[in-house]
């Protein structure tokens, strides 16, 4: 093993330069992109990250859904060690999310090889695609899902964008055969390290520029739907109603409240609501709406959702209301790996960057990437806590931050 | 003045006769109707009305917006005793709103001229048009406010229905000349005697077939946003969150409660909400709602109001939203007028119909010919408190207990 040099030269207008030119290809409303997967924009976009690889001195492939790697072989062999992100965007979305991944490991990775030459162990960079989920609703993680084994042999005929066009066609458009999805699976990797900006306000608060991530949260939905009596506003006295509007109310202070009162990093939101009929001088007949709820603690995850059932089924019952739930997607909590958390802690306290360690509110590729390999992200502060929009912004200094820790943890794993 | 009399001979089976055979035009959805102004079934309807006003040996006349006025002369002259409602009806709405006002006061009127001959003071009947505002959504009222001069000059051009056509052009597709409105304007009526189903559940509740109206409500609509920041729901603590559908909720909650807490006759309703942006996994940016609150007696109906704005003020600014909020409509209280609540009492009390006093939750016609002449109303049960549906219904023994009082009441002020 080489001695540890923990600052390989990171230049940092370069990767400006890199963000900016990235951010061309499909660039929307001023500062924002807009680059949906299999669009023509994401092709360009990948061509653009697959030169990259190849003057970084990378052997570049594109597997069965269009995942990109580019592989440097490691002198003893070897499972991989793997980093990146994914390219596609909101419609639109900002710079940063996912494509300041790609970015980060590429450069990471060229200074490592320019610093030190080849690892021991191969390294690849990784472009994933469909993390958003912004073409095709149904296919968030699509990349990341492929190379885990997770997509079902049906799924690409199924999953239709907003003009009823098929994943399966959108493949075809741009030379993917949907039939060899399953040959994007991988079992050869050895860890997943993903660098993306927090979209949220914490490491802000905190003062910091780089968080570590402790685990990626678990993400329920539950659509829930109130049934009452519909009647007439006026003639219908209080006392005699079943109003599923004064039930949501209360519930969604509730659950609301509950989370705060759990304090960080428990949150529960409410963003989607539909009443039926919607009019103003109508008893509702039924309210729905969607329950947002997250931990990254297995247990409390476990214990929040029982909470919530128990409160919600206790407000129904005593209003006379009919309640139904569904659960529309549930991915656990998934920890971050101790190896890659005390790797990249290592490299954050031998570069003297102050940082914090966090747990991910929001759902990440490494989350799915975890079911083949263990896994482990850096947190890059996000100005005002937002993401999701052409405003989103990380300064270059935090960046520079951490792309260093994330080149230091690279070297601690590879070299 | 003849004796009392206050028995006139009432056929039920013929009332029932009536009821099938107006609601047979427009028949819809089974035991429903879609009558809407000025479209062919309600002229049919019209038509048939005023061929029972000829046979009833009044002299019939369709004023300048197409309500139908059918008149029998009073041997001392003065001004007019009215009676009547409206044949609209909502989309689809029941047989028995408004059409029952306008069938029991031509049922009533009938049998005072079969049993007493001509009355001392005119005797009108009157069908109004477009109470519900099913076809044109801003025109509710229109035939009660043609009456009363509350149509102002530009209306006729500007109110439209869902294909874009203007209520003159309607109007003038049935022969009537928008122009012409301000002389549908009356000044000598002495009296507005509605008849009407109650719409709720309170006489069904109270065990009685019949009700005298006390006062109209005040009804009062606001619409209300609440705007916060938009956050990505995962990423953003609830320590950090200004979330708009949190603030909803505890209004919400707080405004109904109150409703609750002061009992009948208040009644406040939320049936109306729009979302921004409206996602599952996003806290929204801003919540809008309609509240429709409602009182009868004119100083609550002013503290109602006073309470609501002071509670969702407190809440917003504790909760760092900005709240605005706009009255849509603001209909005062109407109290009805003391002799003719006398005159429908005395003839309850007469008849031997056990009945209860109560306000009216929702609004009608006799709302607005409060401004030109002293009203008062009838209420009949309603099986399960239920209309503006086909399925809304009234027993027969109910509907003549209720045409029974209006007759009394008609003869007492009228003869």
């Amino acid at each position: 093993m080489l001695p540890r040099l923990d600052a390989p030269d990171i230049n940092s207008s370069e990767i400006e330069h890199m963000i900016l030119r990235l951010g061309a290809i499909g660039a929307h409303s001023g500062t924002g992109v807009w680059r949906r997967v299999y669009d023509p924009e994401w092709v360009a976009a990948q061509r653009l990250v697959a030169d990259w690889m190849g003057e970084a001195g990378l052997s570049v492939r594109q597997d069965a859904v269009g995942n990109l790697w580019g592989r440097v072989e490691g002198t003893e062999g070897g499972k991989a060690i793997v980093s990146g992100s994914h390219i596609d965007s909101q419609c639109p979305g900002g710079r940063y999310d996912g494509a300041l991944g790609v970015i980060a490991a590429l450069v990471a990775i060229r200074a490592l090889l320019t610093a030190y030459g080849p690892p021991r162990r191969p390294i690849e960079v990784l472009s994933l695609c469909e993390e958003e989920g912004s073409r095709f609703p149904t296919a968030g993680f699509w990349g990341s899902r492929a190379i885990t084994g997770r997509i079902g042999e049906t799924d690409a005929k199924g999953v239709l964008d907003d003009k009823g066009e098929s994943i399966a066609a959108a493949m075809k458009s741009v030379g993917l055969d949907p039939d060899l999805i399953p040959n994007a699976r991988r079992s050869d990797l050895a860890a997943f390290l993903e660098l993306h900006i927090e979209q949220g306000p914490v490491l802000e608060d905190a003062g910091r520029s780089v968080a570590v991530v402790s685990a990626i949260t678990g993400i329920r939905h539950t659509k829930i739907t109130l049934a009452g009596e519909q009647n007439h506003a006026g003639a219908f006295p209080m006392d005699l109603r079943r109003d599923p509007m004064a039930g949501f109310a209360e519930m969604a202070g509730r659950l609301i409240d509950h989370a705060h009162r759990l304090g960080r990093p428990a949150v529960t939101t409410i963003g989607r609501i539909e009443v039926w009929p919607n009019a103003p001088a109508i008893i509702p007949r039924d309210v729905s709406f969607t329950l947002d709820a997250r931990h990254p603690s297995s247990a409390a995850y476990a214990t929040l959702h029982l909470t919530h059932s128990r409160m919600m089924a206790e407000i129904a019952e005593r209003r006379g209301l009919v309640l139904t739930s569904e659960v529309q997607f549930d991915l656990p909590p998934t920890p971050c790996d101790p190896t890659i958390i005390a790797a990249l802690t290592q490299s954050a306290q031998a570069l003297g960057i102050p940082h914090i360690e966090m747990a991910s509110g929001a759902g990440h590729d490494s989350q799915q990437m975890a079911a083949v390999c263990p896994v482990g992200m850096v947190f890059v502060r996000s100005k005002d806590g937002r993401s999701h929009t052409p405003e989103e912004f990380s300064s270059l200094p935090d960046i520079v931050d951490g792309i260093r820790v994330l080149a230091g943890a690279l070297y601690r794993l590879a070299y």
